[in-house]
């Protein structure tokens, strides 16, 4: 039996076929990420448990960690009430989130005019990504 | 003296000169709505210190709150490590951040191949919207 493909056609995907999601961490509630799914990678998100997304700059699915291990663990998923943003809550594996090596990608701040860093770098992307 | 517009130059803004924006409450740390700004938007709502949206429907600023009073107070603003994607920390005055009545957005979780709606009205919206 094919689960019903209604769930995917309810989301308002916009005119590339793809739809913001949101990575929030289980636990901490911290938002490590946004980025964006088409059909696809929504459906293989919810067959494998794990996030996948699809790259716009690299224009492929984009299997979240599959280079670094650091694989989003699926925990929840919402949407919201325009059905044109989806929220995630994952585990976040390594607790890492970001290719800079940061826990999330949220790490700069306004201050004054300019953006400042404020997140550490917890491992050195040289190390987590192949040459 | 006018404050340097560099910060706002670093955005990368998409093709309709917009961004994504995430508003999490502060204290909770729940992820209460996703919109848009532009930069007329951004810089007012660091100005005012409020968050203030493009609407992409209505094509105009939208002054979140100031029908229903659910303003949302700036607390912290952070930019993505693609320099594409904003996340403001906020007070939500009222408690109500979505349109339907509810404290958030993302009151719809996929259960079995279904959304259902799991979060509780707190207002009604005749009683927060004029008609």
């Amino acid at each position: 039996m094919t689960m019903s493909t209604d769930w995917l056609e309810k989301i308002n995907w916009n005119g590339d076929g793809l739809v913001p999601v949101i990575a929030q961490e289980t636990g901490t509630g911290k938002v490590l990420m946004m980025a964006w799914m088409n059909r696809e990678a929504l459906t293989l998100t919810v067959e494998e448990g794990r996030a996948i997304y699809w790259s716009r700059s690299r224009n492929k699915l984009w299997r979240k960690g599959e280079e670094s291990g650091h694989v989003q663990v699926l925990k929840d998923i919402r949407l919201d009430c325009d059905n044109d943003v989806i929220l995630l809550e994952v585990e976040q594996l390594g607790g890492i989130a970001c290719h800079t090596g940061r826990h999330n990608c949220f790490f700069q701040q306004l201050q004054d005019g300019k953006w400042q860093t404020i997140e550490p770098v917890i491992k050195d992307t040289g190390t987590i990504y192949k040459k």
